[in-house]
């Protein structure tokens, strides 16, 4: 989309009116005090008076996303299994399986043990787990949760975890990971179809269905261009699910999708969830994305943003913070400054945001704070020990990014 | 510099032979003891065997770096003053410290009390302490620290912080940060001296000196280039510390510099020190600036890598990686494959690494081990827990990030 419009969208986005409603949860005060880690000091204080940089998440947005995706599916056969690569956060995970997700999904091992250790359980892992001692820590996670789910795309990998299971006493549950494009994944057809085959042969395996995600869909500027895209690059994969399923195996998991995609993904036949991540925040990448009305899209509210304080004032038509890459990634399109259309932020430095402007809608000073949408959710959370819940503004929990830095 | 000339170089690279090395410290083992979190399982490990992505540090190069610098700086006038954003380790600065170090630097106070918290007490911190609540908790640490050093470079500031340290009973050093660009610090001249003088009367402020970091010339490429730019862009400063002096201000300190600089910095009369970061660690940004002997900057080797495995074969010219976004940063020049100069890696994608190659030396499987060399050690180091150090590859001490996601 145009700069200029992103920039009119920006005002109404901060006012908090742009995301479809369908209903609101009763709002819950302090859902997670046993995992708050300086909300004491913090209750009541004002998103502006925090310490900057800093995570901020509008927890009535944040409700109004996991609300407005329930609402969508609701009228669908599909399920929501959302994806905890993007919070990392045990407390979001548990307000998503409170709004009826059948489960989520975890990148990395780590994120799974982790969030396990925080009390969740349905958790299906997107990647393979390979080399001996990862696959002896994914039994070991297995031998503890029963709803643990793993993908798998390459032959040796399920035979190293067919034995592992066997060694740990369990019967580990599996899905095939196919890929849709050329970066993660079996390829579609007869090799997954063979995969998925051994697999159900294999004595320690329960073979579950298949993942099918694609990627490079999610970011397909304008809705038509992504809806058509999108349906057309996943047909090898649809084809691939109906040969399991005639071929008589348990092929009863059938997800994909994100959160460019999960209006679309539901007209593909025998989908059972979208793996969506980004919904519950929005970034700046996904509003260039464009839904069915128009070049941004509006159907999630930006519920997480980044606090900055001016710190330097000096040179004409610039100014200076304190929220760069560290802070904020060097994903693109660049921060937004929420108020502020004609500002131009890059995050490029490691220590200090930069501001480039002709026209500002008021003076600024040394010390004085601004809101940015960020460029890229996930990337940019994982910088971040805890996000404070804000409500009106006003600090109401503190969570803490329990996976942050598990990328293993 | 040219891609194939920086893939040549690597070889050598991989090797340690690099490092301009004037005398490598007695090997230490285990100097952090105290600190380690997993070594008692990783003591010993290669560093091919440890879970991947992981952030490993060779410390043979790592001291190797830290005493070229020491060699050098031995034959100027000129101390060195580490910043310890790059690391963020109580540990390197500590054997900085012990390399002669007149003191360490931070860019933020979080940083600063974490690091004291671990024991470092020379500390300057670059950036200015805003808003009451920051300054307040700047008192606390001063209180406690008699040789934290803080930067201002706004009138109103250094009032506050003068009012601060009155009700805290203390007096604070200072230094003023001078711009050298547009992006940080006072203007050179009358404004920078009127603050400097302001400062010199307020009753709880002790005047130091001045910082002028030039971050915009450390990565000029061509030795000449850095050389003379550098060198002009900071006359401005220098007449400004002169007048300082011939003012009768305490202007004892006269700092800045970085890696790209050392050498060139040095040249400047009255510098007292260089807040060099990158040179304990390197990175392809490094590498390409080039020094006075050519194209590549081997003034130091590449001590700190990341280990990666590859989770993806099936695709012809490509392979995918463990190690994406979360692990290595958007910085570019993108990370090297160590051994692989055909290899061009990018980690665009959050979770994913993803090589192309025409050619490759050896045949690689799912499950393959490969060694990057990072692209920006500063914000990738802030992405880990803890530094892997090896010695022959094998580990020999776990070090916590101290102050990783410190960016307050």
């Amino acid at each position: 989309m145009s700069r200029s419009s992103r920039r009119d969208f920006l005002t109404s986005a901060a006012a908090g009116t742009t995301a479809a409603t369908f209903w609101i949860p009763k709002k819950v005060y302090g859902y997670s005090r046993a995992h708050v880690t300086d909300l004491k000091a913090s209750r009541g204080v004002s998103k502006w008076d925090l310490d900057t940089p800093a995570l901020v998440l509008d927890l009535d947005k944040l409700e109004q996303n996991i609300a407005a995706m329930r609402g969508y599916l609701a009228g669908t056969k599909v399920g929501a299994r959302p994806h905890a690569k993007t919070h990392k956060s045990a407390d979001i995970a548990k307000l998503q399986l409170a709004a009826g997700a059948v489960g989520i999904c975890t990148a990395k091992l780590s994120e799974a043990e982790t969030l396990f250790a925080e009390g969740i359980q349905k958790i299906c892992m997107t990647t393979a787990n390979l080399g001996k001692a990862k696959i002896q820590r994914a039994m070991n996670l297995r031998k503890k949760n029963r709803e643990f789910i793993q993908a798998v795309d390459y032959e040796p990998n399920a035979r190293d975890l067919s034995d592992a299971a066997k060694a740990a006493g369990v019967t580990a549950d599996v899905v095939v990971d196919v890929a849709v494009g050329t970066r993660s994944g079996i390829p579609a057809g007869d090799q997954a179809l063979a995969l998925a085959q051994l697999i159900d042969k294999l004595p320690n395996l329960r073979f579950r269905g298949m993942l099918a995600y694609d990627g490079g869909a999610q970011h397909i500027k304008g809705y038509k261009a992504r809806h058509d895209q999108s349906l057309a690059r996943s047909q090898d994969a649809l084809k691939t699910f109906e040969r399991m399923k005639a071929s008589g195996l348990n092929a009863e998991i059938f997800s994909g999708g994100g959160t460019g995609t999960y209006n679309i993904m539901t007209k593909v036949p025998g989908y059972t969830d979208v793996q969506v991540g980004s919904y519950v925040f929005m970034d700046t990448q996904y509003l260039e994305i464009g839904n069915e009305k128009g070049d941004i899209f509006t159907d999630f509210a930006p519920s997480l943003t980044v606090m900055t304080t001016v710190v330097n004032t000096y040179f004409p038509k610039r100014m200076t913070t304190d929220a760069g890459t560290k802070a904020l990634t060097l994903n693109k399109p660049d921060p937004i400054v929420i108020g502020e259309p004609g500002f131009r932020y890059t995050a490029g430095s490691d220590e200090f945001g930069s501001i480039q402007f002709d026209t500002a809608n008021k003076t600024y000073k040394v010390g004085d704070k601004l809101e940015l949408i960020n460029p890229h959710c996930d990337p940019v959370v994982n910088l971040y020990d805890v996000f404070y819940g804000v409500r009106n503004d006003k600090v109401e929990a503190v969570w803490p990014v329990t996976a942050r830095g598990k990328s293993q």
